[in-house]
C-alpha cells in the first residue's frame, strides 16, 4: 500500500492541469459536461474526505457532552467508511495515495480555512462542508463513464450523518441563540472557501482567467441553493 | 437517542458497584468465572471505546505523512464501526449513553493518561491499549450468558487495524532508533495505566482491599503476555 513518490506535487499538479479542460455552453459550463479522468476526480475527492474526517475527529474529541460525543462518533463512521468505500473504486492499477497527493496539499489548507475556533464552528463546518462537497461530486461525477458514475454517487448518497450534526446544532442554537449571528457568519465564510475549492477541482489553480468564475457560477447555482436550505433549516441566514 | 440523566455518576457507580461481586477460587480469580450484566459489560466497553476513538482521530490528525495518515484512517474506520456494532449489542431497552454513563468519567482521565505527547506515542498507546483492552474484554466477556458473549467476542475479533499500526511503528523505529528506548519505557506507563483500568473495571473504584490486586494478578497473566509478544514484534522491550 505504501509507495514513495518520483515526482514533486508541483510537477504531478502541472502535468494534470495540462490534461484539463474545461466545456464552456455558451458562456455557461455544466458541471456534468466536464469530463474528469477517474483517478483524478477520485484523488479530489479522498483528499477533500479526509479533511472531512479529520474536522469529525476533532468534533469528536471536543464534544461538550457523552449524547454529542455519540452523535458525533456516528458520522465519523460514515466518512471514515465513505473513504474506504471510494478508494475501493479507485481502477486497480492506482495507488489512493498516488492518486490523493496532487491534491493535498490544497486540501491540507482548506481542512486549516475551515477548521473552527469551538465545538460548534467545528460542527457546523462539517455539516457545511460535507454538504457541498458532496453535491458538488455528485454533478461533477456526471461526467464520469456511466458505471463509475453510479458506483460513486452509491457510496456518496448511502449514507448521511447530517441529521445528527443538525440536531446537534439546533440544540446548541436553542440553548444559546446568541451564538445564531456568529454561526450565519461562520456558514458565508464556509462556503466561501468551499466553493473556491470546488472551483480549483474544475479549472485547477494555473486556470485564472477573469471570465472563468463567472461561466462556472451558474453551475454552482443548484449547489448554493441546497445549502442556503441547509441554514435555513438550522434558522440561520445563508 | 438522546436522554438527559436523573441519577448523578456518583449514585450510579455507586448502585452498580453494590450488585457487583468477585468471584475467587482458592486465592485465584477467573475472569471468566465474573458474571457481568450484559449492560454494565457493555457500558464499560463502550467508554473504554471511545477513549481509543479519540486517539485514533488524534493520530490521523497528527500523521507526519499521508500514507501514515491513510492507514491511521483505516484503524479509525475499524474503531468507529465497532462502536457502532457494540452498541446495536445493548438490550433494547437500554440507552447507550445511560449504559456508558456510569464509566464515562473514569475513561475520560484514561484518556488523558494514555494520550501520549506526539503522534509516535499516540500511535503505540492506540496499539497497546486496544490490544490489552481486546483480550481483557473477551476474557471477561466469557462470563456473559453464551449467546451475548458469541456476539461481544465476534465484533471484538472481527476486524483489527492492529497491523496497519505495527507497519507505522516499526517504519518509525527503523527510521530513528534512538525512539526505541521511549516507546520501550511509554509502553511500560501504558501498560500499568491499562491494567488499573481492567482492575477498575472488574473490581470498582470502591473494592480496594490489599489482597484484590494479588488475587487477580493471575486472571491479568496471559493478557500480559500477549502485550509483550506485541512489543516483542516492534523490537522492544515490555
Amino acid at each position: 500500500m505504501v509507495r514513495w513518490f518520483d515526482r514533486t506535487p508541483r510537477e504531478v499538479t502541472r502535468s494534470l492541469l495540462r490534461a484539463r479542460t474545461v466545456v464552456a455552453e455558451g458562456d455557461r459550463v455544466l458541471l456534468q459536461d466536464l469530463e474528469p479522468r477517474l483517478d483524478q476526480y477520485l484523488g479530489q475527492l479522498l483528499a477533500l474526505q479526509l479533511v472531512v474526517l479529520q474536522q469529525a475527529g476533532q468534533a469528536v474529541k471536543d464534544a461538550p457532552t457523552l449524547a454529542a460525543k455519540a452523535n458525533l462518533v456516528e458520522a465519523l463512521r460514515i466518512v471514515s467508511t465513505r473513504y474506504r468505500d471510494l478508494v475501493r473504486l479507485l481502477p486497480r492499477d492506482t495507488d489512493p495515495l498516488r492518486a490523493m497527493e496532487p491534491f493535498y496539499a490544497s486540501s491540507e489548507r482548506f481542512a486549516k480555512e475551515v477548521a473552527g475556533v469551538d465545538w460548534y464552528e467545528q460542527v457546523l463546518s462539517l455539516h457545511v462542508t460535507t454538504g457541498l462537497l458532496t453535491d458538488f461530486f455528485v454533478a461533477y461525477g456526471g461526467g464520469l463513464p456511466d458505471d463509475d458514475r453510479d458506483a460513486v454517487v452509491r457510496v456518496l448518497t448511502r449514507e448521511t450523518g447530517q441529521p445528527l450534526l443538525v440536531e446537534e446544532l439546533q440544540r446548541a442554537i436553542v440553548a444559546n441563540p446568541r451564538l445564531a449571528a456568529r454561526m450565519a457568519l461562520w456558514g458565508r465564510r464556509l462556503v466561501g472557501d468551499t466553493l473556491l475549492q470546488m472551483y480549483l477541482a474544475v479549472h485547477g489553480p494555473a486556470d485564472a482567467a477573469p471570465g472563468a468564475t463567472r461561466r462556472l457560477e451558474p453551475a454552482f447555482n443548484d449547489i448554493v441553493a441546497a445549502h442556503t436550505r441547509r441554514m435555513d433549516a438550522l434558522g440561520l441566514t445563508a
